[in-house]
C-alpha cells in the first residue's frame, strides 16, 4: 500500500491550531489537519434554549453549526439556502453531542455555548478536525469566562478529540485525506476522550460490508491517533493562554 | 436488572411483518418491533436521479425517506414544514446507505427504488425497525419486478437487518424500547448482513463516555439479534410471495 | 351505465372502520371506502391556539391536517416540502370546518383537538373517507376524555359524515372511485349530519357546467349515502368502546 | 330583517367595472361590488405549463392568483411570505376552475392566460367580485388577441359570473357585505353561466348546519343576482372595446 | 439628444396624486409619474417592533414594503414566493430610510407606520414615485391621526421627495422613463427635502464609470426636479384634506 | 474631534491583503481594514447563468455573495436560514455591480466568476473591505486563468477600490470603524477606479439630512483614500504572483 502523500499507515497529517483567528469570539482556532482547514469559533450567549426553560432546567447547553465555505472545495460549493443539506446537519449534530460529553453543564450555569465550524478548505476529515479544533476553542473560551469571573471553576470535565480511520487498498490507515476517503472500502470516525473512552463511534462500509477484524484494526489505529491529537491540543491551549 | 417489560437481556420484542399494507406500492410491510410500528413502502420509479444522468452512470439507485406520523408519539408530533428536522434526515440517510449495501444496482437497471418509512407508533428503535422492515418490502418489490419481467435476476445481493443494544442500569440489553432507550447510558445501532458482516455501526455514549468492554458486549448481543431478525425476515417474505 | 366495479348507482363501496390503529392517539381509525384507505388519528392538546388566547376565548378548538403518503398513489407522490400543496390545504380546511360543526367547544374546554388524516391508499373519495372516519376517531377520543374524567359531558352535538356523488356517463352515481371520479362530468361532495342537515356542499362541473336537475339528483343520492354511513359509524363506535 | 346598508334582500350592491386600470396587462378591470374593490389583470404568456408539454397536450391553459393587498382590510394584512395562506390558495383555485369552464382551450392555442386578482378593498364577496370582474378582463384580453391576429375566433364559449347569498338574521339575502358575511348563519357562493347553468356551488353552514329549504331559497336568490351581473358585464365589455 | 417622449432635458413627466384610492388605509394615494403608477398605502399599527420593545425605546417606527404587481410590466412578473427578490428588498429599505428621515418619532408615539408601495404600472422611476407618493399618503395619514386625536402635533418634520436623473446619449436628463433608464450610461436617484438637503444619494455607472462633472450636472438637474415635486405634493395634500 | 483610535481625519486604518488564504479558490485574500477582516474567495465556473444562455449572450458574468460569519460580531450573529437578510443582499448586489464595472466580459469568455465575501470580523466598513479585497482576489484569479491558458488576455480593464467616509462629531473623516459608523451623522460609500472615476456612490443621512457642502467634503476625503487603497492593491498583487 502506498498512501498518496507517502504517510505511514498510522501517521497523522501535520496538525496545527492557530488561535485567536476570530478575535470577537470567546475562543477561536484555525484548525489544520494537513490541507483540511476549519475555522472553529466559540461564542457564549447569556441565555439557554427555550426548551430548557420550559422544562425548568437550570444549567447550560452547547449547540454546534457546521458549514462548508463556497471556496473550500475544488468545485465551488453552493451555499445552502432553503433546502436542508442533510450531510451538514448530521455533522453538526455529531459535533454538538461529542462536545457536550465533555462538559459539566451545572458548572457552566445558564449559558449557551455556540460552536461554529466553517470549513475553509476540505481535504477529508472535516468533521474530525472540527471536533478536535472546537475542543481547543472551547477550552480557550472557558479560560476567558474564568478570567471574566463569570464562572468559578472550569466546566470542562473531559478532553475530547476525533479521528478517522479506514481500509484503503486492503490495509487499515489513519486520518484519511480526500483521495483516500473517496476510495476507502471502510470508513470509521471515532470521538474519544484522552482516557481512551468512547464518546461516539461511526463506522460505515461505504455502501458495502466489513468484517469484525477490519473494524478492530481500525479501532486500534484510532486510539493511537487520539492520543497524539490530545497531546497537540494540550500544547496549543497552553501556548494560547500564556 | 429488571427490564420494564420483563424481557431477558438478549430477548427481542415480538417481531412481525404484515405485508401488502399499502397495495399501490411495489412492496409494503407494516413492521412491528413490539409497540414500535413502521409502515415501510417501496415504490419503483422508471428513472434515475439527475446527478447520475449527468455523470452518465447507467445503473439504478435507492433513496429513502423517514417521517414520524403526528399521532405516533404520546404527545402529538408536529409535521415538519419548512425547517428541516435534522434527526429525521440523519435516519433517512442511514436507511438509504444501509439498504444500498445490499443491492446490485447494475442488475436493477436505470430505476430508482424509493423506500418510505412512516412511523405509526414510536416506542424506541424506529430506525432499526424501519431498516429491517424495509428490507422485507424491498424483497417483495424485487419479486414483483421479476414477475413483471422488468428485471432478469434479483438485484438483492445481501440480506440486511438492524438492531439496537445498550447499557441499561449497568447491564447490556438488546432491542431497547422507549423507556430503556431514554435511560440507557450507552446506545448502539447495528446494521448487519445475514453473514454477520457490518454495514453500519453507530455508537454513542448519550453525551457521556463508554469503555471498550461495554462496546464489545453490545456488539455480541447485537449479533444474536441480527440472526433472529434475518430468520423472521425470510419467513415473512416466503409467506408473502406464496 | 356500467360502473367499473359493477356497483349499483346508489351503492356505496364496502365501508369499514378499524379502530386503535395508532394506539398513542386519543382515538384512531383506519377508514376504508373500498380501496381508499385513510388513517384518521385524533390527539388532544391541553392548550388552545394563540389567536384564541389573544381574543380571550375560553373554549376549545379543532384543527385538521391531511396528507397523502407517498405510496398511496399508483405513481409515487412526492412529499410536500416547501411549496404548498394547495389541494391538500383545501381538503384539510374542509375537514376542519366540517367536524367543528359537530362539536360544542364550551363543553370541550380549553383544549385543541388535532385531526390527522393520512391517506394510505387513494382510490377516489379520500376527503369523504377522511371526514367520515375522523368522526369515528373523534367519538372514540371524546369517550377517552370522559373516561379520564377530563370532561363531564360529551362535546359532540351532531354526527357528521361525508359522501361524494357525480354524473358519470350521463347518470348520477354515488361514492365515486378514482376511475369514475376522473371521468365524471359533475362531482359533488356533501358533508351532512345524521338528521340530513347540510354542513358543507361543494359541487363542481369539473371545468364544465351542470344543470339544476343534475344537481338535485346528486343531492338525493347523497342523502341515501349519508344515512348508510351514519349507521356504519354508530356500529363501529359501539364495537370499539365496548 | 334590516340590512346594515338598507338594501332589499335580493338587491346587489352597486356594481362597476373600470377597464384599462393596468394598461400593460392584456385586459384589466377595477371591479367594485360596493366597497369591495378588486384589481383583475389578465396577461397572456406565449407558452404552456410544463405538465401540459410533458403530456403533449397542444392547447391553452388558464391560471389564477389571488392576494389581498396589505391596506385592503381595516387592520393591515401582512403579506404572505413563506407560510402558505390556505384561504388565498383555495380562492385562487376556485377562480381558475371557474374561468376555465368558460374557455375553449383549443381555440386559444398554446398560450397561458394569467388571471391576477389583487384585492384593493375587502368588504365581503372578494371571490365573487374577483371571478365576475376577471371574466370582463378576460373578455377584453381575448378581444386584444383577436385584434393582434394571434387567434382567429374568440375562445370564450360561456359567460361566467359569481355571487354570494346567505341566511342573515333568519332571512335569505343576496351579495353579503363584510358585516353580513361575518354574522351569516349560512353562506353560499355560486358560479354560474348566463344560461343559469352551474359551474361551482360552495355552501357552508359556517361551522353549523342548514336545511334543504334554506339552501334552495339561496339558490333562487343567487340566480337573480347572476342574471344582473351578466347584464352589467356585457355593458362594461361593450363600452371598453368601442 | 431627443428624448423618446419629446420632453426637455429638465422636464418631469406629468405628475399626479389620486388620494383615497384604498379607503381602508389611513392614507393612500395612486401616484403617477407619467406611465409609472404606484399605489401607496399607509396604515398605522398601534404597536412597535419587538426589537424596539426589547431595547425599551418608547417612540414610533416606520416600515416599508415594495412589490411589483404581476401585470405592471410588459411581460408578466411572477410574484415572489420563497426566494427573496433582492431588488425589491433594496428598494423597500430605501423607502423606509428616506421617510424615517422626515418624521419625529417621539411625536408619533408608540406606533408603527406601515408604508406599502405596490407598482401598478412600471415605466421607470418606480422607487422615486414610491417615495414621493408615500410622503403624500403619509401626510394624509398623519392628518387623520390628528383628527382622531391620537396625536397632538404632526410628527412630520421634513417634506421628502425623490427623483432620478441620468446621462442619456451623452446628455444629463431628469426623471428617466423605462426606455431612457435602460439605455442610460449613468443613473442617480436622489432623495431630498424641500429645503434641498440630501436624505439619500445613490449613483451608479450601470456597471461602467462616470466622472465628477457628470455627477454634478445630475445633482443640479435633480434639485430642480425635487422643487417641482415638493410643490405638487403640497397641492395634492391640500386638496385631499379639504 | 478625537477619533476613538487616534487616527487623523484622512487616515486609513492599517490595510493588508493576505493572499492564498483558501488555496482551492482560483484567487483568495484575507483582507484587513484594521480590525475588519473579510475572506474574499474567487472561483471560476465554466458556465454562464441561465438567463444569459436564454438571451444567447456569449460572454462571461460575475456574481457575488456576502455573509457575516456568526463569530464576526461581538454578539453572535445567527446564520441566515430562510428569511432573507436584506442588508446582506443589498451589499452583495453592490459588490457584484462594482466589480463587473472593471471587467471586459468578452475577454473572459463564457465563464462565471463567483466572488464570495465572508466577514471574519466586523468593525465597520465590511462592504468597502469586501470590494477592495475582492478586486485583489479577482486579479489573482485572472492571473491563474492566464497561466492555465484558459484566456488569452487579462479581462480586467479597470482597477476598483472602495472606501467609506462620514461626518463624525461635525467633522468629515475617512474609513469609519464601527464606533464611528454608529455615531456618524452622514455616511457615504464610494466605489471608484484608480483613475478616480466613480463606479458607485451611496450617501445616506442615516435617517437625517445633510448638505451639499458636507457631501463634497466627503467626496474629497474619499478620493484620497481610494488612491492609497489602489497602491496597496497593486503591491499585494505583485507580491502574490511573484
Amino acid at each position: 500500500m502506498n498512501r498518496p502523500d507517502q504517510r505511514l499507515a498510522n501517521e497523522l497529517r501535520p496538525i496545527s491550531f492557530e488561535s485567536h483567528i476570530a478575535p470577537y469570539a470567546n475562543g477561536s482556532v484555525l484548525t489544520r489537519f494537513g490541507d483540511t482547514q476549519v475555522i472553529c469559533g466559540v461564542t457564549i450567549e447569556e441565555k439557554i434554549p427555550r426548551w430548557m426553560k420550559q422544562q425548568n432546567i437550570k444549567e447550560g447547553w452547547l449547540s454546534a453549526e457546521y458549514t462548508m465555505l463556497p471556496y473550500s472545495t475544488l468545485e465551488r460549493k453552493k451555499r445552502n439556502q432553503i433546502k436542508p443539506d442533510s450531510r451538514s446537519l448530521e455533522i453538526q449534530r455529531l459535533i454538538g453531542r461529542s462536545l457536550r460529553a465533555g462538559i459539566d453543564f451545572k458548572k457552566l450555569g445558564e449559558r449557551t455555548i455556540w460552536v461554529d465550524c466553517d470549513v475553509l478548505q476540505a481535504d477529508g476529515g472535516t468533521r474530525t478536525a472540527a471536533i478536535t479544533g472546537s475542543y481547543v476553542a472551547l477550552a480557550l473560551a472557558m479560560e476567558n469566562l474564568k478570567k471574566e469571573r463569570k464562572i468559578e471553576s472550569n466546566p470542562i470535565k473531559k478532553q475530547i478529540a476525533a479521528i478517522s480511520a479506514g481500509i484503503y487498498q486492503g490495509k487499515p490507515i489513519l486520518d484519511l485525506n480526500y483521495k483516500e476517503d473517496k476510495n476507502a472500502e471502510v470508513d470509521i470516525n471515532l470521538v474519544m476522550t484522552s482516557d481512551l473512552e468512547f464518546v461516539e463511534i461511526q463506522g460505515t462500509g461505504e455502501e458495502d460490508t466489513f468484517t469484525k477484524e477490519e473494524f478492530e484494526s481500525l479501532l486500534e489505529l484510532g486510539r493511537e491517533g487520539i492520543l497524539s491529537l490530545c497531546k497537540a491540543q494540550k500544547t496549543a491551549i497552553a501556548q494560547a493562554i500564556q
